[in-house]
């Protein structure tokens, strides 16, 4: 036998009918949840032109998107790399919905509630459990300046979790005003604070002394790096909410009210025991947020499981403005951490073959496959390459190896002389088949 | 207001929440039919790497691949056009399906049917209809050598197109051993078969004068050309298969019993008004097809719906050689076809819209929200940013406007005083919904 490379391109990945199976079920469950909330559906194309998607405040995601080659007459300068591509896959929904927003607002609601499921494509360095080619859930709101929409936002992702089983969750919110006022209180330099933010953003991954010793590289001075960093470390280990210091910074009664906001959403016993957490150390690396940032995470082993914030500046540069805010669930970490939980797959029909011997029998065991699925059934009819006997074997050790059993399944034999049915697993119940039609 | 092109790439196109809703329906009808019939789905990348698309036997859409340009340092030649890019889009799903197979088969039922929904790229020249993304809807059996295979694949998809009120169908088939004879037969030189294949295969376009003038610039001469054009048209406008030539052509039993086997689908009744046609002009571009070949139309358009055939060698470059055979779904056809045919979107649920004055009466609105959806309603959070006698006008109008206008719909004003509830559209039933929590 020829030796072939059959793997996938690289980072990308083939699922299997039982991962099909089950991430449709995730999906099923995160989808009618979205839609009982009153948000819509939409689709945008997987390619979008290239100038869309670069500058768009995508952060270092932008430098991982895979281009496009032009085509036919239009690739006609090959000296210059800038000039080869002029399409790229989408690195995420958010981009791509501020475009079609801006395309479409006429034919949707004043206030318009999204949602999109669907994959998105990035170049990174593949390692275990990421991949290049990645699924994400996305609702966002749209025209909706009020608090209330990040409520919802929060309130109906929390609830898609619930729904899901999933319960040990962590909610970790942030303002973006807050921060913004945070730094210069501290005493960073105004011309520090962007470069400041992305230090501040690494403390789970480098900790208090390794964030103190790059904000020092960076010029902030020793003062203002430890009355900051002390300061995040308080506030991000307590379950109230500093409001001494808010005073103190004079932050302002709107952005106040809007964290009080969150935080009552923890309050209202609503979401059983998902922990509200605000913390300054969320900053969630895209430039575009101008308000609230949450993110929310399995609260055992720490990882993020989604998140998102209000985005009020972004829909502009489309030249459409409006104040929006989104919540993306991780579909992948979602479906990831499942699965080791073992999340079942409900539903498992049982599975009748129906054996042709030639296709002379095809028609009295279309017959069968018919029945059998309005019984409710799965049915397949099977061809006659192999011995019956070799065949129901290899039937029978399938269906034991079967980690989702079907409840029951057999084998209907159509021949000249007799049906036969033979039993390959599970409690055969009784039931009408009268052969010979 | 800044003037910025907000339309999709070219040649792709956004979905509106309506068409998302009615397209998803519609995947419903036909995944759940592929499903009862023993059919499993699987998913693979939308990425492939470029030398598995580029040869594949994928004919003209192989010259449609959107190529992906090298990332990072891979891209030192610039001079060269062919070393530019390293993967591509996928143009259809059976050559990814090949490989999958492939890759996967120790994992897999030794005979595997498969299911794939999804997605597909081609740079083609944009037209009214025709989108360089599109969704294909495949069923594929591997390693089923017996013309059960065909039928059942055959079967399934009309199952499904019925399910969907699709009832005034042609399913025109033919077969490539048929054709392989046929031409020899006719008296067309062995060196010209291929090339001769290509212009009967445009029969429908050009009509029979076109493809005799273009069979004779090809060299084929007048004798043979006008042997083989008045036999096609002979064969395909009769109901009846053309046993006697058959028997003139000496065509295998083997071949002649698939033929048959197709016939006797037609004539079996389950698939009420469905016209079965024995076609030779029907031969579907691709080079990869090794024995039936079918294609299913709506009879008084003549559009094509759907089609495959069996592929048995196709396997083989990846390593594994199976007999294979696929029905392919044109899914963007049937969508369209549907949306003119007006289908229903079945199931619209009763709104609630439940107006927070201020976050402040979140909590109680949520229980409102919980209660709606409790009861079957899909319900939404609303803002107070617009005043309530104009929100409520939008609201009504928007009702009016809409094409699917949900059972019923009102707002719940959730005040400081009392809670109020305003009708917006349809007939409100009785329900209990006591105010204050």
């Amino acid at each position: 036998m020829v030796k072939v490379d059959t793997s996938p391109a690289r980072g990308m990945r083939d699922l299997l009918p039982s991962e099909v199976e089950s991430r449709s079920k995730i999906a099923e469950v995160i989808l009618r949840t979205y839609r009982e909330h009153g948000f819509n559906q939409i689709e945008t194309p997987a390619v979008e032109n290239l100038e869309r998607l670069i500058g768009s405040g995508g952060g270092d995601n932008e430098k991982l998107v895979f281009k496009i080659l032009k085509r036919g007459e239009k690739l006609n300068d090959l000296s210059d790399e800038a000039s080869l591509a002029d399409l790229g896959l989408r690195f995420d929904l958010t981009v791509p919905l501020a475009r079609y927003y801006a395309q479409n607002f006429s034919k949707l609601p004043s206030v318009f509630r999204s949602i999109q499921i669907g994959p998105v494509w990035r170049a990174e360095r593949p390692q275990k459990g990421r991949f290049r080619q990645f699924v994400q859930c996305d609702i966002d709101i749209i025209a909706e300046p009020n608090v209330t929409a990040e409520l919802e936002l929060i309130s109906t992702s929390l609830i898609a979790t619930s729904r899901l089983g999933i319960n040990d969750l962590t909610l970790r919110y942030n303002h973006r005003k807050f921060l913004d006022q945070l730094l210069p209180w501290s005493g960073v330099a105004q011309g520090l604070i962007g470069a400041a933010l992305i230090i501040l953003d690494k403390l789970d991954k480098i900790g208090a002394d390794g964030v103190s010793r790059e904000l020092i590289e960076l010029g902030v001075d020793e003062a203002a790096t430890s009355k900051l960093v002390s300061t995040l470390l308080e506030i991000s280990t307590s379950d109230a909410l500093p409001h001494g210091l808010f005073e103190e910074m004079n932050l302002s009664e709107a952005v106040q009210s809007e964290i009080s906001a969150i935080a009552s959403l923890g309050h209202n016993g609503r979401f059983g025991d998902v922990r509200f957490l605000f913390d300054p150390t969320v900053i969630r690396g895209m430039g575009y947020y101008t308000g609230a940032i949450f993110e929310l995470g399995v609260s055992e082993f720490g990882f993020s499981i989604g998140g998102g914030g209000r985005y009020d500046n972004m829909l502009e540069r489309f030249g459409r403005p409006a104040p929006a805010c989104g919540f993306s669930l991780g579909f992948e970490r979602i479906a990831l951490y499942l699965s080791e939980q073992k999340f079942e797959i409900p539903d498992v029909k049982p599975l009748v073959r129906v054996r042709c011997e030639n296709w002379a029998s095809y028609g009295p065991a279309s017959e069968f496959v018919d029945r059998a699925i309005g019984m409710g059934a799965t049915a397949q009819i099977e061809g006659s390459s192999r011995k019956l006997e070799s065949a129901l074997r290899s039937y029978r050790s399938d269906y034991d190896a079967r980690d989702t059993k079907p409840p029951w399944e057999i084998l209907i034999e159509v021949a000249q002389d007799a049906n036969r049915v033979h039993r390959i697993g599970g409690e055969v119940p009784e039931f009408d088949i009268s052969f010979r039609s």
